[in-house]
């Protein structure tokens, strides 16, 4: 620290967030002060293009093309990492903990898949490394998790967690869109990138999976432990099927602790209309939490875009100075335990399986039989004609993952059967 | 404290709550010194009733009849206040700050009516003061504001704080029920007490609402600054009315900020059918914020019983523990600021008005001029037919308290009109 109460902050990258950030550090900078005592001051901002225009109130002089420089800058006293990527930003906030520097990053590849190197160098070196915008943006929910339930027992986490798949599942929802057409539609708005693999297929949610799993469970859990299913594949009729009996389908990222093992996936799934979930619609992003003693909480708001992540970076960083000003720690992620990850095979679920069958005599009664021998046991049953073929609709009760499997591996073979069409899971009640 | 990392507490109440927080404690008492190297210990209890049974593992010499010793009980290093009202949860918590012991409390009523007295002190002797349960029970939305958005500049919050009232409307609007079968539901449940004014005539939420308004607009708001309707004059009719436009209604508490004056008020609003807090059902509670750069957020959950108001006081109790045995401070609430309040004829909302007149021509000219001459624009309007008689739903554009009365005032003088019926607040888009 420079004397007084003034904290000054290096910045790595200035894009989108960085620059929203500094815009905001500056107008609220009063304001701050005012409340906490605290007086930020930005320092240095590393940037990849020195000669690009920047809409950011500070001279030429702060900027430089050198991250390590910022870093290593001995009147930096706070890191705030926003260039996203593995390499070079873990070696950076590497130095910077080493160096005794607190770390603010919105870093969500980094934390879910070298995040124990990374909490273990800050709890080495007594440092606070805080990352609230790396799992849902602006949503105030890892500092909840850290401190207002680190005394909960936590069952389970339920998060709507990527805004490009909710938009593109709200308007197949609701305009009844194609996928193509509601993922153009969020191309052109600048909610889906050109390339949208890693939303649209669930990666970007399955790393965030892994960082909430982590801290929730106090587990190691990485990115590769999150079992993916994307939304490429789902119909507007799927959507429609799904309002029929009462659900609305969303991506889902899923965290519980069953036994002492860590279950981790984010999938489609039907939910019902009355859960908190169903109503999260276009780009918003939500996290829905059982607990044992504070039962259901959920978090909502803006997941991703320059203000709401840089407000959440904000929150992060006074929180820093103000323990740096006053010598003391936030909230520590402690030592993350081995915890078992359960295979997805033996995750129970109940699930959806529609499929269309010749109208004939009997075909119920088999099919339904095929359940009954995998030992999946069916909840409700529709039926729908077809003119020489009929729609079954099945909806189970809780059943493991390989059951449902093999069960609709062996309906498929069955002579009388036409297709096997969506096959979702469905979030019930304490499912 | 006493030596090494453990940290004695004294409970003040052993009701619903303190015994909820008292099986916690001991439960997770393990689980939070492995995440936060703190081992809380209960040191003394005081309760009404020393012959009463409680369900909860301590010995009998815990308890006492006599709460102030148990502040003075210099074992003691932190204070949880349960009891509940003004005296003597006031002079005792005094004590405790002024003892320099950290106090944990989830009494509204008592910082509604006399925070700035108890924030003062708390101040004075540098001593943290936490009291997440005081708004909303087990949703975390205290420390969200007072650390993750001490950066944000707040425009308003909008709550659902009464989970009686919440209930009520939610079985008025859903089974068609009438108020008074509503709450005799809510009674039998245990979910509104035999007398129900605190919570049905919006006393309750209006103590949440000026403890919302004092943090989120660090300015000195008291109970009585909020302006205040109840519910008991809703129909199911109403309910029926709302719905058809695409409405819910709702109880809302709504603190907001003005050009440096705050509004503060709580009372029936009809809520679009899209808005997330349409979806808060049942007893649960909501608080929705719009901030400058984080744009919207929702925190929902439990907003009372033992179990999440226990949680809630569990993760104030852990926090000032963690500071007490760090040597530091948790977030300070600074001096509350002299601003004006906004006197309710000046707040401008949208508003719905259902009235009956005769069905002849020229009258809905004449009614709809007298809503331009008092300045009031009319956004829709719907007319259904009643034999001789016409039942017209007006909603209005965004217009003056004191100006939409005014008009209500010379519309039911005018000689066609037959009677006014409900008039109700509108939230619209920014509204």
């Amino acid at each position: 620290m420079n004397g007084d109460d003034t904290v000054r902050i290096g910045i790595l990258g200035c894009g989108n967030v960085g620059s929203a950030l500094v815009r905001l550090i500056i107008d609220q900078a009063d304001v701050i002060e005012g409340r906490t005592g605290v007086r930020l001051e930005i320092a240095r901002v590393a940037v990849r293009n020195l000669s690009r225009e920047r809409d950011v109130p500070l001279p030429a002089s702060c900027f430089t093309h050198d991250a390590s420089e910022v870093v290593s800058d001995p009147s930096v006293d706070v890191v705030v990492e926003v260039i996203g990527g593995i390499e070079p930003a873990r070696e950076l906030i590497m130095d910077a903990l080493k160096a005794g520097k607190p770390v603010v990053t919105a870093n969500k590849e980094l934390l879910a898949n070298v995040g124990r190197e990374i909490f273990e160098t800050a709890e080495f070196a007594g440092v606070d490394l805080l990352f609230e915008a790396a799992v849902a943006g602006g949503i105030p929910f890892i500092r909840p998790l850290r401190e207002s339930l680190v005394g909960e027992r936590i069952r389970r986490v339920l998060g709507i967690v990527n805004g490009t798949t909710n938009f593109i599942l709200t308007r197949m929802a609701e305009d009844g869109s194609s996928f193509h057409d509601a993922l153009g539609e969020a191309q052109s708005l600048g909610y889906a990138e050109r390339d949208p693999t890693a939303d649209v297929e669930g990666y970007d949610a399955a790393a965030k999976t892994a960082i909430i799993a982590s801290i929730a469970f106090g587990a190691r859990v990485v990115a590769g432990d999150v079992y993916r299913e994307g939304i490429s594949e789902l119909t507007a009729h799927d959507m429609q099927s799904a309002r029929q009996l009462g659900y609305v389908v969303k991506l889902l990222a899923i965290a519980e602790e069953i036994d002492g093992s860590i279950a981790v996936r984010v999938h489609p799934a039907m939910v019902p209309n009355q859960h908190p979930l169903a109503s999260v619609r276009d780009s918003f992003n939500a996290l829905f939490l059982e607990g044992d003693a504070v039962g259901e909480l959920m978090f909502y708001g803006r997941g991703a875009g320059g203000g709401p992540t840089a407000s959440a970076v904000l929150g992060d960083l006074i929180d820093a100075a103000k323990n740096l000003v006053s010598g003391s720690r936030g909230a520590t992620i402690g030592t993350l335990a081995r915890k078992p990850v359960l295979p997805i095979d033996e995750v129970e679920s109940m699930f959806y399986v529609l499929l269309e069958a010749a109208d004939q005599p009997g075909v119920l009664a088999t099919i339904a039989n095929v359940f009954g021998e995998n030992g999946v046991s069916i909840r409700s049953m529709q039926q729908s004609g077809l003119g020489d073929d009929a729609r079954l609709i099945f909806v189970t009760h809780r059943a493991r993952e390989a059951d449902l499997r093999r069960t609709v591996h062996q309906v498929r073979e069955l002579d009388a059967v036409r297709r096997i069409g969506t096959v979702l899971r469905v979030i019930g009640d304490g499912a």
